[in-house]
């Protein structure tokens, strides 16, 4: 039985068996006071000499914080315990006894990274993994419901995607391999076949500088679709993202409640469209705020922050300057210096959780792209058949799953969305 | 509109607009049969001189196999044409004329595979790789409506799961790391916060030989659950199974029938609990059957593929000799030579598709097994961790999801099971 099924007027003067471990633990005048937590909430278990046998009395006595074990008891009310009910040990089983805990939770970042691997416990943690839970969850119904195909793109590479730069390299039976940074030029492979497919599958970026932002390792939720439009694909994007949304407002009220988060800006993010604005406004409103930033340069964390001030739920900047952009992106008809590109950022200074465009289909101007950019087009010789052989119009869109929880769950920082963080000299534990 | 919306009786006489690709093309005095392909199927189009007007009929006559387009026309029925229903064009529309397209289907399987990009488009593959999605789909709800928590755990690792001699070796920032082999470590850890975990994600292997069922890269879908016994884990894993082939049998019937399986197995599967023999008993039926083994010996593909002759779904082979054994499977307490790990075995011949075992929870034996298989202790040190703080009994399972889908789909060889496979030597495309 969990705690929380326990947490229940049904359970009054009920016998149950709980398994969990040792939250808190206190000694008050003969009874011992332990608050048992798992996977579901915390309970307290008064635990009473004049009550329970020796064996049981001694367990409790000599049990430490973090031990795991078995409750038997009786629930009645209490509205002094956490939740409104407490259970009445007649038996205690001690399952395994713990060490001193090294944790209390007031330790420096550094220490509770080295000590990841117990600090997964804290209830703050545990919400955090519930509300990602749902996040996945919701982001692959999506597109389940909406007809799209589910599809296993390849991690080990040959070659880049986005940019060499920040490219891990992998000794592969002793070629030179590389782990992907995005899935979406094999993707574009494969609407070829089933026309619209999604993947969720780690991606890879050796980002050298420490951002509250950058994750070396990411989950990154990617679609692709031939016959849609910058605006077909825009939608897509506003309506997964409310549906994601609207999941996690439904189903984790409690964990949302435990990280304090205000919910009124999620709430305004179920309406779609989200608002639109193209590249230029974006620069004309920071220059207006003050920011000092010019025409052609790219959006970075802070500049974004001061357009999110503009907005009180996910919006859009489009229309790039092509310098800023990925070579894959269709140049736009009617201002080729720009690309059909878009990004969604949350609001609530988090920033861009979405990155998608219509895709250059085109084989002359995506092999001179290709040079443009000083990439070789010998290396996406694959890549440019798929405009050879039957092209078509498509767009795609890439989320970050890790920045989406960070803004939904209200994090400070990004390493919280993920249990085991990866960056700039973390690989441990 | 789809095609397999087309293929309707409710659509005869009705005008429908189709996007896709050319499957076939053929003049037969003065019509021009198309076969187009979508995502959903294949129709039927004929371009009639008499009826289109000049420019659909010159690009009728010009478009190529595998040219992107889009048909307008009226539905009727056929019975001659796939499906029974084929569409009187009334405007064709060539959107990507193709370049002669290199394959005809009848090539090797190395020309296929240098060609993947373009193969994937192939009806069988696409047959395939819809079942994939249905498994997938159904493996992850199977959890979900149970009550797991999914997590993310890392890929890239300091220290190895299973062997350090398959270890893909990546330089991250300059440090040695690994391609993760398995998720287990990590999944054993969020159990002290979530209880009951699971994951789906890619596994690594640098297996050096070429085998029918080795990927260098594959996914893998694993789970992990406190306070579990290997009973009551290997009923979660017939029961996983049990529910993906219950959902590939209704969702995807047309795709195992293009496929030519026979279902009668998959039908069997349906049932549980699966026979289970022990170690032993595996022994003693490859001896009778005259296999060459010891007690002792590890079962390979071999022997497997005799043993599942046995059987007409799939099955348990449990309590193994721990030598040839993960170190952290649990000693089988009745006789300590043995681990109380299971694999199950897929039945046609197709041998493991999941591997399984109750996982050591006592931190002295799990120390001494370390040093006994020759490890360091200090490369596990934070997994010792789980042991001395609140250590419980638990179990976990990781089922290989292109093994499964290769058993399912009835494949020759593993390698179709993933759109673009990694094995030695093979990263393009």
């Amino acid at each position: 039985m969990l705690i929380e099924d326990a947490l229940n007027e049904n359970c009054v003067d009920k016998s149950v068996e709980l398994k969990g471990w040792v939250y808190r633990k206190r000694n008050v005048g003969g009874k011992i006071f332990i608050v048992l937590r798992d996977s579901s909430g915390i309970i307290q278990c008064v635990v009473d000499r004049g009550v329970v046998n020796e064996d049981s009395w001694r367990q409790a006595e000599e049990i430490t914080r973090e031990s795991s074990c078995i409750v038997e008891g009786v629930v009645r009310r209490e509205p002094r315990a956490p939740g409104g009910y407490e259970v009445k040990v007649t038996r205690l089983k001690t399952i395994g006894l713990s060490a001193w805990f090294p944790i209390k939770g007031t330790e420096g970042v550094d220490y509770l990274l080295d000590h990841r691997h117990l600090w997964i416990r804290a209830r703050k943690m545990q919400a955090i993994m519930k509300i990602k839970h749902t996040v996945l969850e919701a982001g692959r119904e999506y597109f389940n419901r909406n007809g799209w195909w589910e599809v296993t793109p390849p991690i080990l590479t040959g070659s880049a995607c986005e940019s060499g730069a920040t490219q891990f390299e992998v000794n592969y039976f002793g070629q030179k391999a590389y782990l992907s940074q995005s899935a979406q030029l094999y993707l574009e492979a494969l609407i070829y076949s089933l026309d619209r497919v999604w993947s969720l599958t780690p991606s890879f970026r050796a980002e050298k500088s420490r951002t509250r932002r950058h994750l070396a390792e990411y989950w990154h939720l990617e679609a692709e679709a031939a016959w849609y439009g910058m605006e077909d694909m825009m939608k897509v994007t506003e309506e997964l993202v409310s549906y994601i949304v609207s999941r996690v407002l439904e189903e984790r009220e409690k964990e949302l409640k435990l990280l304090k988060r205000d919910t009124k800006i999620l709430e305004n993010t179920l309406e779609t469209p989200y608002p639109r604005i193209k590249y230029d406004e974006a620069i004309e409103i920071l220059q207006k705020k003050g920011v000092k930033i010019s025409w052609g340069e790219d959006l970075g964390a802070d500049e974004e922050r001061v357009l999110t001030e503009e907005f009180d739920r996910p919006f859009f900047i489009t229309h790039f300057p092509k310098e800023i952009k990925a070579f894959y992106m269709k140049l736009d008809p009617e201002n080729p210096n720009l690309v059909l590109g878009f990004d969604m950022l949350a609001p609530e200074g988090y920033g861009e959780i979405i990155g998608g465009s219509v895709r250059e289909d085109d084989y002359n101007v995506l092999y001179k792209r290709i040079l443009e950019v000083g990439l070789n087009p010998k290396e996406y010789e694959w890549y440019l058949d798929l405009r050879k052989y039957g092209t078509v119009p498509h767009s795609g869109f890439g989320l970050g799953i890790e920045r989406t929880v960070m803004w939904i769950a209200g994090l400070d920082h990004i390493r919280d969305a993920i249990p085991f963080p990866r960056f700039r000299e973390r690989i441990y534990p």
